[in-house]
């Protein structure tokens, strides 16, 4: 039994026992020794029997009555067929009937078969009669599993036919999973509707549905070997599920695991990187221009306050610090090395910081894999690897840690403080990122680029940012995952405590091809991505800009407490297109309430619109908005609120922007936070008043009605996705 | 004959003769006659016939050879069943046989079913044997027309079963339309594919398809009273196309049309409005923060330069302007009044601008139908169409007109000339427009409020912007269109010649809720509203930045001349987030020749990526963007250029600018323009390069990979709808 059969068996989540596992191990066995890479039909059978997937029923009869009883066991209709080593035309023979569908019909037809068996030919040897399920009606649906080499072994679910060929309407998600995840999957096609029942049909079994999709899911994850696995078609009936063909793909041959450290172990090492006691700069210089003067002068005007030791050949000191000449000259403690050094001088260098016992290595250098150095890329992974060296890079900017006041970049320093960690795959990608963040004075907590993934990736700076306490969201730009898997496993335990944002860049088949001659990195499936991400909990931004704006703005925003979302808004114009924005980031606008609706209605104009949106109209003056946000956030039944400011000289935009923090700071003093985002339209004095809103914790743009419904939609994605509403 | 029917007659595209329409018009007056309400079986199926829409076959034969022929020409497979009014058991007489495939079956069948029903009954008096196409394979699909409120007859195309019910998988044109958007409607629904034969069927006869939705379409157009009608389900085979069933729907007392001026008169009036002689501002005011204060303040800073006749009952002037009482003690020509008075005087004083003959009231009071006052709006329509005076509004900030100096408007003055004219049906969304402008440095033409809508509306602005050469680019904002018919005849011939960009709110049914609570306007089916937008070459904006982000860049770019884009970039990770947008907007990555492959790869570092995104590498001299850009104008096989630019200290983003500037001015002497677009990954300083290539004709965003793709993909889509590729 495999570790992950007994973890969920210890889960007590499984029917299966032992003996199923053990069953299905000896059909693969006797596969392996044969040296076959597929299963027969009847070995396929026997591991859905073994795992409890519902194939078609079928028995052997001796009798009239052992037939009507296996038939009544499986269910009607069913097919009755003679079995006779003597009779090979047996539709000839008159030993063929469908579709009988009670027990009579089958008593009956048992002796017809036998009759016409005997009267085809008087001395043919009957061994019975074959009693077979016969599937009719129903959908037809798939289920299946693949083996991703990113994301290991995923089960699919979609209807069958047309939907799945031509409109891929088809879900995937990580195996093994449970009941409800599986439920996800049937409820997440397009063509859901269909199994509740369309066009007079009965409903499908979707209890039946999810049921097998966990089996299969365990199955799969069980036996590593089972590389793909096609039910196709399942029948889904209102009564359950039956697969009526199974096809089984088999590698003996798995690859190897990929080397991964402990979650200790992990976070040992970037405790040391982030926050290190001493920071060697290999390739410091004082010359202007050069990168390894970029990072010195960073790391000292950045603030760090541990000690920094310039290593140059021939210097003694640089920029007021004393040089060395190899990092194992120096006296103290070195925890973390950036390289500004040429690719072909960086393994020797990385070894010597081995034997110093540094624990990360900063490859700011290029010239690896992604110039086709595939083995001198190879060459540091040995060093990393031989003496424990976590490495980050190489082809990279280096990193920002603002807690440590810490910037081991040749970009300039960055020195806005606050709670967004953000990483990139891509150099230019994280220059857009300190632009951004600089200009919208988004807080930072760290700034992290990855680069050739050689070492370092998405999952350790998760497992990091997890227990930082200055990280408050994270947010990471990648082209591709080397191990899928493992970020998914720690992804979806972050994404329970905080928000996690991704920007996967090569989403199409244009920006995949880009992507692998970019980094030599063959782009996932999208859809796999797309699955695995909502699966984890992981928010998906579709844009670069959409990054930047849910990082800046998720962090600001309270945790909603409910789905209740109310739009106050002086344009009425503004709340028809912020409630188009709500349907297309998954909000739910509150239907009001006859009692809030009089409330509201008691502060704004007789003809102001009635409902949600709350249309107090244009012409009100600072009081009106004060007086319905102010209700909004003190009625518990509201949970989270859209404003939709309107220009005016009565209300103009820094008293509109005043007043609203007003309320929301009486509100806290009480003990009341909600969620608040807010779209400002005017002339250009909106943008200060957005500003000045955005530093006082409510999301605000200027000329926009969808960036911030777009935000608040992404904290509630999250929220949901970590159950916490 | 209807003067469509006529009108369709003369373009000689129609087979159909005065006779069929006779034909058809006489089932009409019979179903009329009886008062009902729809058409029988057989009725449905002589207007089919009429207008050569395929139903199956049926014939009576009276003799086997007759019959075979009859088959042969109506198409195997055939039914044939006896028709004898002795014989009421058909089946039981042995009088139906199904499924014949050649002449020989057919006469053999013949002469079974006669002998058969002569046996059944030796005295039954035989008519003959009826004959019936048999419909079988091939795919079911849906074609069918409706009546809509706002856009009158569509035709509708759509895959038959689940794919239309569960997926909605429909797409709707106006009625009529020709074969070329009729093949555009069966392209373009999501499930195109399937008729080019998938899973080993084959493909159906497309061009039978086309014709019968053109048939379709020129049916329900020539007869109005038909508001509904469904082919349902049409058998779609690699032969041809037969509708097994046909559903037809009547209304015989049609709609009063809405009174429509001819173009002349609209320009007539529009441009009389737009470059007045002289302007009343009625309500005139020199008490600082009332409206008509604003209004004269806006007109006079504005730098309007013709007559400002201020309307005061007391004042005898007002900010240096000699006052009047009444428009109607002016001396001199008024074309335009501008109303800041309360609701309850707006009638007399429009009824006094009527006999002043004046051209243009520009409404801005509210209190008239978006307050439940329709009669009050009523009332302001009666006049106007009794004195000839066109309505802007109510409810409205007014208009601005900058070719003629004119903000006749209370909000702030505006004065970055340029070409871009926009709309909006709301106050707020008008403001944004006024801010985004400004602060963008965005030149237009004219920022118009349309508002309620009581007469004027978003054709009239397009007839005007469509012959005004300071306008090169009109958007739209609106929430309903009154006349969508309207609007969609004049867009057609609009974007002919000139973008039209539309961000059409209330797209989704919580949307359309707020719209309607908001102006009274039934929002739409989105599905139609796409699907005309798309028919007619109107571009459509997800949201109010992308409208914005649209006027401001799609009037930068020259019109490229061919499908051929090329992505030229520093930073990798921006290449592959620029490729994903490409295909997000229906841009085409060109498969990069090798001879021009070999030419980039001159200027580039041999690591640089081979192929489309070309990457330049990071590290590289403003020289190489300058000669891979250049290259890139210069080979005419390429259309347009994307630029990833990537911050860093060789290449900073002013020095980038400005090259790029240079090389774009370089080729222009030469003749050569392309459209070319920027994304800018960096710190801030990227900001002001950004806004240096916008002012140069490049547009240009910084922290963003998808904005500037949006805008050459709005600008392809455009050239494509007006057929300049």
């Amino acid at each position: 039994m495999s570790s992950t059969a007994t973890a969920v068996a210890q889960h007590g989540q499984t029917g299966r026992g032992d003996q199923s596992v053990e069953a299905v191990r000896r059909i693969l066995d006797e596969a392996r020794k044969d040296g076959r890479t597929a299963l027969t039909a009847p070995e396929g059978k026997a591991l859905c029997d073994a795992y409890g997937i519902a194939v078609p029923g079928e028995a052997l009869a001796k009798s009239a009555d052992e037939a009507a009883k296996q038939a009544a066991a499986m269910g009607f209709p069913v097919v009755l067929k003679i079995v006779s080593r003597d009779i090979l035309h047996k539709t000839e023979a008159g030993g063929v009937l469908v579709g009988l569908k009670s027990a009579d019909e089958v008593k009956r037809g048992y002796d017809t078969i036998l009759a016409n068996a005997l009267n085809y030919d008087a001395k043919a040897v009957i061994d019975g009669v074959q009693v077979q399920q016969m599937l009719t009606g129903g959908q037809e649906v798939i289920i299946g599993a693949v083996t991703d080499d990113s994301f290991g072994k995923l089960v699919a679910f979609g209807m069958g036919g047309v939907l799945v060929e031509v409109l891929k309407d088809i879900t995937f998600r990580l195996a093994p999973l449970d009941s409800q995840e599986a439920m996800g999957m049937i409820d997440g096609i397009q063509a859901a509707e269909m199994l509740r029942g369309v066009r007079g049909a009965e409903p499908a079994n979707r209890d039946a549905l999810a049921d097998m999709i966990v089996r299969v899911s365990r199955l799969v994850s069980d036996f590593p070997e089972i590389t793909e696995l096609d039910l196709n078609p399942v029948f889904a009936t209102a009564k359950g599920a039956i697969a009526a063909d199974v096809r089984i793909v088999l590698d003996f041959a798995p690859k190897a695991a990929r080397p991964r450290p402990s979650r200790e172990e992990i976070l040992a090492s970037m405790t040391r990187i982030m926050r290190p006691r001493g920071v060697a700069v290999i390739g410091a210089s004082a010359e202007d221009g050069k990168i390894g003067n970029s990072v010195m002068k960073n790391i000292i005007n950045g603030g760090y306050q541990g000690k920094i030791y310039p290593i140059h050949p021939k210097a003694d000191e640089i920029m007021g610090h004393k040089a060395y000449k190899s990092v194992k000259d120096v006296p103290g403690e070195i925890d973390v090395a950036v390289f500004a050094i040429p690719a072909k001088f960086v393994a020797t260098a990385l070894t010597e910081c081995g034997e110093k016992k540094i624990s990360g290595a900063v490859l700011i250098p290029s010239g690896f894999a992604e110039t086709g150095n595939e083995e001198g890329q190879i060459e540091l992974q040995e060093i990393g690897r031989k003496y424990n060296i976590r490495l980050m890079g190489p082809n990279i900017y280096g990193f920002y840690y603002l807690p440590a006041n810490l910037c081991a970049t040749f970009c300039t320093p960055y020195d806005v403080k606050g709670h967004a960690a953000l990483s990139s795959q891509s150099g230019g990608i994280g220059m857009a990122i300190i632009g951004f963040s600089r200009s919208a004075k988004m807080g930072v907590s760290a700034i992290v680029g990855l680069g050739n993934k050689s070492d370092l990736d998405e999952d350790d700076l998760l497992t990091f940012f997890e227990q930082d306490d200055e990280t408050h969201i994270v947010a990471q730009h990648l082209e591709d995952l080397k191990d899928g898997r493992s970020f998914a496993e720690v992804a979806r335990r972050v994404t329970k405590k905080k928000p996690v944002v991704v920007l996967k860049a090569g989403r199409t088949a244009a920006g995949a091809k880009a992507a692998s001659s970019h980094t030599g990195a063959l782009a996932g499936n999208d859809r796999i991505y797309e699955d695995v991400f909502k699966q984890v909990g992981v928010i998906r931004a579709r844009s670069l800009r959409e990054m930047l704006d849910f990082a800046r703005g998720i962090p600001k925003l309270p945790t909603p407490k409910g789905e209740n979302v109310v739009i106050i808004t002086g344009a009425g114009g503004s709340g028809v297109l912020l409630s188009d924005a709500c349907v297309d980031y998954g909000l739910k606008l509150m239907t009001m309430p006859a009692d809030l609706d009089a409330a509201f209605r008691k502060f704004i104009p007789p003809f102001g619109a009635a409902g949600n949106p709350v249309d107090i109209t244009g012409g009100e003056p600072p009081k009106t908005y004060q007086n319905t946000v102010r209700l909004g956030l003190e009625d518990p039944r509201i949970h989270a609120l859209i404003l939709g400011y309107w220009h005016t000289i009565i209300t103009p935009p820094m008293v509109f922007a005043r007043i609203m923090v007003e309320v929301v700071e009486e509100m806290r003093a009480k003990g009341i936070e909600k969620p608040i985002v807010a779209s400002l339209a005017g002339d250009v004095e909106v943008e200060e008043a957005a500003e000045y809103l955005y530093a006082h914790g409510i999301p605000s743009y200027a000329y926009s009605t969808e960036i911030p419904v777009a935000v608040l939609g992404a904290k509630y994605q999250w929220a949901r996705g970590a159950k916490l509403i």
